[in-house]
């Protein structure tokens, strides 16, 4: 007698912070969804235990075993390569490390690992902002700048988990600071959410013009705000941050010619207006080819993380 | 009784002078190749028609059956999308033709058509300069700059035909005068070998430095024959088209990630030392995920696009 059972998929997205973990069906319905704590100490050498005991715990409560268990997909802060192998979560603690089989070692559980942000960028396609599309671009503003570029479906981690960084992408020739990476003049520096502040603080020192960004906190929210209360300044900042997020995604566009960009991280919480301001500039460097492409905002937020790493395990 | 037929496949690459085509075994290895006169009269609408006549002819002289043969594939000048439809090929008169299922109805046999430029890449990742590797970026340095991104060993077409359009990446955010696409800055105005006489023009202009490029025809050859006898001059026009594509390919790393770069065109015939210009730039502008891609020559010459064609349907 065949007996059909209850399918379910696990999703992790590690961050520096907090575990974020997902029990998920097979159609991308949310049973559960709760966080552990980061233990970074010894290397970090506890966290995937961590999740692996969590998980365990979960079957238990649950009273599920492995055959109730599609796989457990993983995300982690630093590059995957296609075999599930990080190469430095520097967040973490890690160096080199094969997540994949280690986290299947500790729980008998198929798992497929990748990169945090190409993960969120499969959970956008596959719940969010991209549903529907299958050829599409991921950028998530946040502290820094992450990116998942999916082609038919699938995430290009590239061949050693470089795939997809398009915070990294050189778009300006005179800069003169350093980006977290080493090099001068990426995206990052002028479109994560740092990035913005920089933008907007070396257009309050150019010179005296009124500003409601002078004297209080000046936070990527902030000059939104300011844009959105018609503040010259701010609308200037928001410009320069238009053109250089455009040009970057032109060149993105040149390279795999999407159907659609996506944008996330905190930084997109300013709404509509954030595309309105990329859209304008994107036309002016895009090739022909890629001018149609769309621009949406991503709806899963924090939880983008763990909706792709469930997935990952469903392909 | 089961006999083992010979199998074989057609390549077609259709350029705006000649067509070229070749027969291929399934395993490389090239059978016969040849061309024929590329008929732009009335719109290019005899093109598919003297393809598939030569393939016909060609058939019957060596007592080829239609069960003899995998399919035909081809490639075009222009946008081709997965489906084999072309979005215009100016060079060939046409507008918008699905090449694909037109040059099926006239052989009668499978049919797979893509962009030139990407086919050639697969051509030299089949038998060429990328042999041996899956996650490859051709750039294709002629009159104009074209590429083909390979991803796990599949050509990126792009949703409209428009991936590996790496020649019109934004990389110069000071020029003044307009690329064949529209914009203003693309790579190809740096990097083709039209790009390359430019820059050397400009140079010469700058004031008198004496150099054997003055008085003589300046073409991408004489520039590189120059830098070969270590002609100061010629040596900073190399090193500013190192740089320009170093930097443009450095962005494309940061998309995909790939193992291996192969350059390829009139202009590579320069050899070696154009890639060591490229290379001494790369390290400067990549992200170190992508640090350690390497650098190829192609092989495969004027035939890559044949090869690449006839790959397209053993996939």
């Amino acid at each position: 007698m065949d007996i059909k059972l209850d399918r379910y998929c696990f999703g992790a997205d590690i961050g520096g912070t907090t575990i974020k973990l997902g029990l998920f069906t097979p159609g991308g319905d949310i049973v559960k969804k709760w966080e552990i704590p980061t233990r970074k100490e010894d290397n970090g050498s506890h966290i995937l235990e961590d999740i692996a005991a969590a998980i365990k715990s979960e079957m238990e409560v649950r009273g599920l075993s492995k055959d109730n268990i599609i796989g457990v997909g993983a995300g982690a802060p630093g590059p995957v390569d296609k075999d599930g192998v990080v190469y430095k979560a520097v967040n973490l603690g890690w160096g080199i490390l094969n997540m994949q089989q280690e986290l299947n070692r500790l729980t008998g559980l198929m798992v497929r690992a990748g990169n945090d942000a190409n993960i969120a960028a499969l959970g956008e396609m596959w719940k969010g902002g991209g549903e529907g599309f299958k050829d599409l671009v991921v950028v998530t503003l946040g502290t820094g700048v992450g990116g998942g570029v999916i082609i038919d479906g699938k995430v290009v981690s590239g061949c050693l988990g470089g795939g997809g960084e398009i915070g990294h992408i050189h778009i300006e020739d005179n800069e003169t600071e350093i980006c977290g990476c080493g090099n001068k003049g990426c995206l990052e520096q002028y479109t994560s959410a740092t990035g913005i502040v920089r933008l907007a603080k070396r257009r309050l020192e150019k010179d005296d013009m009124e500003s409601r960004l002078r004297g209080g906190e000046v936070t990527a929210k902030t000059v939104f705000d300011a844009v959105k209360a018609g503040d010259a300044l701010a609308i200037e900042v928001a410009e320069q941050f238009g053109e250089y997020l455009a040009k970057g995604l032109a060149t993105v566009a040149c390279v795999t010619n999407p159907e659609v960009f996506v944008i996330g991280g905190g930084v997109s919480k300013a709404g509509e207006v954030l595309l309105d301001y990329v859209k304008k500039y994107y036309k002016q460097y895009v090739f022909h080819a890629s001018a149609d492409a769309k621009f949406k905002l991503a709806k899963l937020g924090n939880d983008a993380g763990i909706y792709g790493a469930a997935k990952l395990v469903l392909e």
